[in-house]
């Protein structure tokens, strides 16, 4: 029998195509699986509980393996973090039941999306979050992301084209708040750092992106905000704010 | 007569070999003339506070520069930004005094030192730190600090070979403490953020990294604490530690 490992990993996704292994590009989990099989001395396949697409970055993805290696879970974590490319790292390496699967059994996930809200994004930043120089109202996407909270068709916030069995996800946390981040970088008067902070027992296809497109036109003033519940109505992805950049995007969290 | 402009800049180092124009290697310094020259429609001089050596990094250097350009300030900024490379932005323009000189005057400038200390230093900073995974003693390394406050002659915390008139320099604040940094990355349990925080009337070449290898040799328990005062007298570059790697330092603010 082999033991089922639950891993936490966290990476930059600047230089990935995504997590998901892919013929010929550079992606997570082909990067993962290739560190582990040396030492599983067998090909393995990570299934990780969220499908990061290119660019979008990761604090505290989940992963599961089925190994028979003979490592204890640090000295596993150890190895692979000598091996694995920097932008890459594995936080920890736990046993976990056997029938443990990091993506069936996800039962929260919570992402954040962060942006910078000023003349100009420290050099430290600008991979890690979109760049609006534009004055957002804060109040007014505040409030629009509270309307998403809860059960509904979230359909029109969809990447167009998916085929999925159900549409509805369930939102427990969905706010815009000012992060402080003058402990790492300093920016001209007036900048700051704008983050949205949400979790879900699921994400529908570019739905965070496409909620934080959408909160930002409310924050340029081009939404009412009470139109954000008849685009949730509407079911139609045409009436939503565009797709947010991917750099902005942090899988930070899967809860079981 | 030209109008004298004060420049904050903020920079990554990490594709830069330094702030200083060298002929054929790309330098901060280069960067920015040649991002003002077709403003000005001529060649341009910027002088920076301080002259970073490669790999390290600016939150807020400051640099002064002599133009003719009838651009106003916030314009120039914006045409800068516009231009630059995204691993430099211009956080600030200022009319400054006619006499203003950036290197000249500066009357005090402060460094930051970031050290991960865990097992894995999150992707999201390790452009930004130096990773020391054994566990450091916080305390040794903060007494032995404070040590260094006030005048002295650091001629054994100076890159070997340098010349310079004097070797004395005043430190106001040198301190060890760990910043939290939870709003933008998650470690492993225990991992830790500690930064070195050092503010002088000026510095040696290699200064700030070489009191923060001696450091980490009290945090390793390689030097006793009291070592310390013992190597400052000695004058001797051989008694202090090696020279902390480039990537965990930070121009942090330059203050006239």
């Amino acid at each position: 029998m082999p033991r089922i490992l639950k891993l936490t990993i966290a990476y930059d996704g600047t230089e990935f195509a995504g997590w998901q292994r892919q013929a010929s590009e550079r992606t997570v989990q082909a990067v993962l699986e290739d560190a582990i099989a040396p030492i599983e001395k067998s090909a393995v396949a990570v299934i990780g509980a969220g499908r990061t697409d290119a660019g979008v970055h990761a604090a505290g993805q989940v992963a599961s393996v089925a190994l028979h290696m003979g490592l204890s879970c640090d000295e596993l974590r150890r190895a692979l973090n000598a091996t694995l490319p920097s932008d890459v790292r594995v936080l920890a390496v736990e046993e976990a039941a056997e029938t443990f699967r990091a993506r069936h059994d996800a039962r929260l996930k919570t992402y954040h999306y962060s942006i910078w809200n000023g003349v100009a994004v420290s050099p430290v930043l600008r991979r890690y979050a979109w760049h609006i120089p534009q004055r957002l109202e804060l109040e007014a996407m505040q409030e629009a992301a509270t309307l998403l909270l809860g059960s509904h068709d979230f359909a029109a916030f969809q990447a167009s084209g998916s085929d999925v069995k159900t549409t509805v996800r369930r939102l427990l946390a969905s706010t815009f708040r000012p992060v402080d981040v003058s402990e790492l970088v300093t920016g001209p008067a007036g900048d700051r750092l704008l983050r949205y902070e949400v979790t879900g027992t699921g994400f529908l296809r570019h739905m965070v992106r496409n909620i934080v497109g959408t909160l930002v036109d409310v924050g340029r003033r081009r939404t009412p905000v009470d139109q954000v519940n008849a685009i949730l109505r509407s079911r139609d992805r045409s009436l939503a704010g565009a797709t947010a950049p991917p750099h902005g995007l942090v899988l930070w969290q899967v809860e079981y």
